[in-house]
């Protein structure tokens, strides 16, 4: 099957004069998360990861992706005559060097160009120069041919009221349009989902996990024009958008409008997409930045941060209620991973204002748990036994806010490394959460701190140590993150700021064994200490997770005093502020699992 | 007699038709530290500080400098008729800001063009292009005017043997020429004086407290130019030289050279002069790139690596010497922070091997320890009173190594926040000192483990916390470094590799109050470690520099049990290692100084 859509495919290409053609991962909209309207690559391929990139010229395929998928893909692409690339392995080529070892001087190289970012597909140009390629981003191939195409989502939109907003759509857009002043740009381009919910105080369900609606915004100092399915809306709802003076056109129609703007036109290179960037006049002054509603969309509002304070209490009951109901299952009933994740479904579903999870849950027990990106399928699924470890990596969205929390359980007794690497990455969550600092500190600044004691056993984790989280939005946001590595850009690390909230999850994975991840997030908050004469602003994280940690795993020897103290007075808190949404039984034990130690 | 000399300028440049001169600090080299030869900007202005600008324009004169340098600038300044322009402060223009207002369209730069990095005279260019600028770089104005300009140095210079350098200058150049090599080099222009020095195994004393010799090098597959004053070396170190293809010309000849070299030419444009690159013909192809001697300067070899340990004995015994000395003074004796500077030279001097001082010691009593860049002169002298801290950072070159240590040093009885404070500063250098960490870690991610016990007391210091260490070279040295600042090139914070030395030095200063820091250097070492089956490369800190804290000012129940078992493990090191070169009372008064707590 995956053979005839190839051969179809190429036979396009042949039609159109097309070498080689590109079918990447990302909607139009450079989402992390993508509808299924959207998944050419898996139609194409067959492989359905959530990353990687699929290539084929008149004679070869191949399928690159990253070491999380290696083995998924090798087992989907079995038999479709699809080669699989092993991104990072030694000896692999990257897919710039393959076209360049395939295309011949003055090839033409093809992808829909609604589905790779402007910034992307200008470094792919540029690395493929030596060869003169000609870049035909202009049809979408894989829907020529793509029989059966899920229909694109046509979910319902709502809007947010503003005791969830915190501000109104009209003050959104006046504070966009005085940076646009101040930039001088007539027309903003914002063509991120979540940037687009946020400025118009929307919601919808257009990408599972994430409440979005399938949008562009086309902004000038007059105007707001809205691209976007208007029946998605209801009528009332219509009407408050024209209130606040946005038009509502159709969703395609954009790539026909934006082919008049005039003027001084904002982008981001890294959101809006190819074409759309193509299409605008060569008359257009265009300007690459961030969009201007990265930061005030980083940065919480009171109204804000005090729904996510309340959401948290209700996401931690539920999370709580998971714990004791694994502490106290019968030995000897069966119970799988998937399981436990429709049980964390379960008890989020009981909560209050509940509407879906924040992503896929990681439910891994064991080995399971040493794989990062871990979901249980039916062919993975693990029953738990009477010892070791469960990984839980969970979140959910609700009226009020998204969460982002990982717990890792003892089922049973622990073997002294499982109890030692634990404790570890106790130390680690612990230290981070108690370091205060002064303003202009960055994420890669406090990466360390978390690492510190996991380095000192010898370990460490491959993966960011926190990255930002929306509110009712995408649970992975920047521009805050925690990371080690020097990015790319200054944006991907960039500095603290009172209001923006982080996740801060170290880790430590041992392949064929366990996997420990302990996960809180963290609202960074301000106060100001004085030493004699100076007031000095100071920067500091509050808690805002309240699930209790495991003192069945914790080695309490290992932990110092300043880190005994910051863990009993977060169980204390986890206690006072749980308790009252459990029953007897469960705030009972709930008093025993957050004694002082 | 300054608004002389800058009349004397202004004819030169109407007669040259230059409409502004600017006269950096630096020497043809990029040196942090220049001779006297070099010090133009001194000459024409009466400010004598480490850093500043001037700039002259027909009618305006300038001297722009930071903070460090308000006072003194101020002072030497008054009545010159030249304009103090204090760096960073609100609403004070820089220099580019200053000549677009000043300069018509067309108006023409001159600066000497040996005394700008080519990345820096680019720089200017491109914040000029609004109105145009020509450079002229081709003249030294200031030396055409500079009657009884001191002589270029003319210190002899001395090969060094084997046993200090480890790696003949025939490897050396061997591994340079494959780095050439790689990049298709025909041409490796190096012309910072350490690298020179390094590369070519030999020593002077050109630049005080720098043992380098002001010399360019032209490096091709076959041969290697020179261009020094021939006359610094005896005549069997020109032979060895010339053995090893080395072949001397003129030191000024350069520039003339230059102008016929063909083929691709590689230059590190934060390090070569402008005057230099601007002299290579149109027909070369110029790579930018760093030094090639960069890193393997910075990884210091086994042999290096050993004599840089027997030197921190002597060096540690020195300055504990002199702690020993500062806490028996007498009562009522009369003792400055000039004094001190002059004792610590007087027991560095009693040490085999000791050359000079690495840097311009900082000896700072009291509140004039809360200026980070002190320095003691005959205005600021203070007297030690039997109270207090002083600060102390020094550093020396000895025939095996170069030291840079800071200790601060209780004069009598401290209040609570000293003690609090100097605990605080301790911790961090503990903490720092003791972290473990993995391959591929950079400076940026470990600096804020040694602010972390610092900010939680509501403090900060405004600087870095480590820099790179030359052996027996400049005492700053790229490219590890330990900072809290994203760098504009990553090379200010490259990733941290075995045999790299670098400084731990965090603070605290309270204005008009104290000021503490403690520095030691590291030595960045490897390690197997093994978590059952993996065997894990981590890398951890040796601290080189052996002298004792000062427990008179440590809060011992501030520190951590770890901080504790550090704090006395280093200690019992530091008895054991330098006891044997102190007097008898000494070593019962080490003994005391470095117990158990």
């Amino acid at each position: 099957m995956i053979k005839e859509r190839v051969e179809k495919l190429r036979a396009l290409m042949a039609q159109k004069n097309i070498d080689a053609y590109i079918i990447p991962t990302d909607d139009f909209h450079g989402s992390e998360y993508v509808g299924d309207y959207f998944k050419c690559r898996a139609y194409i391929s067959g492989f359905t990861g959530s990353a990687g990139t699929a290539v084929v010229t008149a004679d070869k395929a191949g399928l690159w992706t990253d070491g999380r998928y290696f083995i998924q893909a090798a087992q989907e692409l079995s038999g479709s005559g699809i080669d699989l690339y092993k991104m990072g392995n030694p000896g692999v080529p990257t897919i710039e060097e393959f076209l360049l070892d395939e295309l011949n001087d003055g090839a033409v190289l093809g992808f829909d160009g609604r589905t790779m970012v402007y910034s992307g597909a200008e470094r792919l140009k540029k690395e493929l120069a030596a060869k003169n390629v000609r870049l035909a981003y202009e049809e979408d191939l894989i829907g020529m041919i793509w029989d059966g195409r899920p229909q694109i989502s046509k979910k319902p939109a709502w809007l947010l009221p503003l005791e969830f907003a915190g501000v109104s759509r009209e003050d959104k857009i006046a504070q966009i349009r005085e940076q646009m002043k101040k930039e001088n740009a007539d027309v903003f381009l914002l063509t991120s989902l979540d940037d687009i919910a946020w400025l118009l105080n929307f919601r919808g369900g257009d990408v599972y996990c994430n409440t979005v609606v399938l949008s562009y915004a086309v902004i000038t100092e007059k105007q707001i024009l809205l691209f976007t399915d208007a029946e998605k809306f209801e009528a009332a709802a219509l009407d408050e958008l024209a209130k606040a003076g946005v038009t509502l056109k159709e969703y395609d129609d954009v790539y026909e409008y934006v082919k008049g703007i005039k003027g001084t036109v904002w982008a981001d290179p890294s959101k809006a997409n190819y074409k759309l960037i193509k299409n605008l006049s060569p008359d257009t002054d265009i300007r690459y930045g961030r969009n201007f509603t990265l930061l005030p969309k980083a940065v919480k509002n009171e109204t804000e941060i005090d729904n996510m304070r309340r959401t948290h209490i209700k996401d931690g009951a539920a999370i709580t209620k998971l714990i004791y109901f694994l502490k106290h299952r019968e030995s000897g009933s069966v119970l799988t991973e998937m399981d436990v994740d429709a049980k964390i479904e379960e008890f989020r579903g009981e909560q209050a204002g509940y509407i879906e999870p924040s992503f896929e849950t990681i439910s891994a027990y064991g080995p399971s748990a040493a794989i990062v990106h871990y979901t249980a399928d039916e062919a993975s699924n693990r029953t738990l036994e009477d010892k070791g470890l469960i990984l839980i990596d969970t979140g959910g969205t609700y009226m009020g806010g998204t969460t982002d929390i990982t717990r890792t359980i003892a089922l049973g007794p622990l073997t002294d490394t499982e109890k030692k690497h634990y404790t570890a990455v106790l130390k680690g969550n612990l230290d981070l959460g108690a370091t205060e600092f002064p303003q202009g500190t960055r994420g890669i600044n406090l990466d360390a701190i978390a690492r510190r004691p996991i380095w000192a056993i010898g370990c460490d984790y491959n993966h960011g140590t926190g990255h930002g989280i929306g509110y009712m939005l995408n649970v992975h946001e920047g521009p805050n993150s925690i990371r080690n590595k020097v990015a790319d850009s200054i944006e991907e690390s960039a500095e603290l700021q009172p209001g923006m909230i982080t996740s801060n999850e170290p880790g430590i994975y041992i392949e064929n064994s366990h996997g420990i991840r302990l996960e809180t997030l963290v609202l960074c908050c301000e106060k100001i200490v004085s030493d004699g004469e100076a007031e000095i602003p100071m920067l500091y994280f509050e808690t805002l997770t309240l699930v209790p940690y495991d003192l069945d795993a914790v080695v309490p020897e290992m932990l110092s005093e300043e880190q005994k103290n910051v863990l009993n007075s977060y169980h204390a808190r986890v206690y006072d502020e749980i308790s009252p949404l459990l029953t007897k039984e469960e705030t009972e034990w709930l008093k025993y699992a957050t004694r002082s130690i």
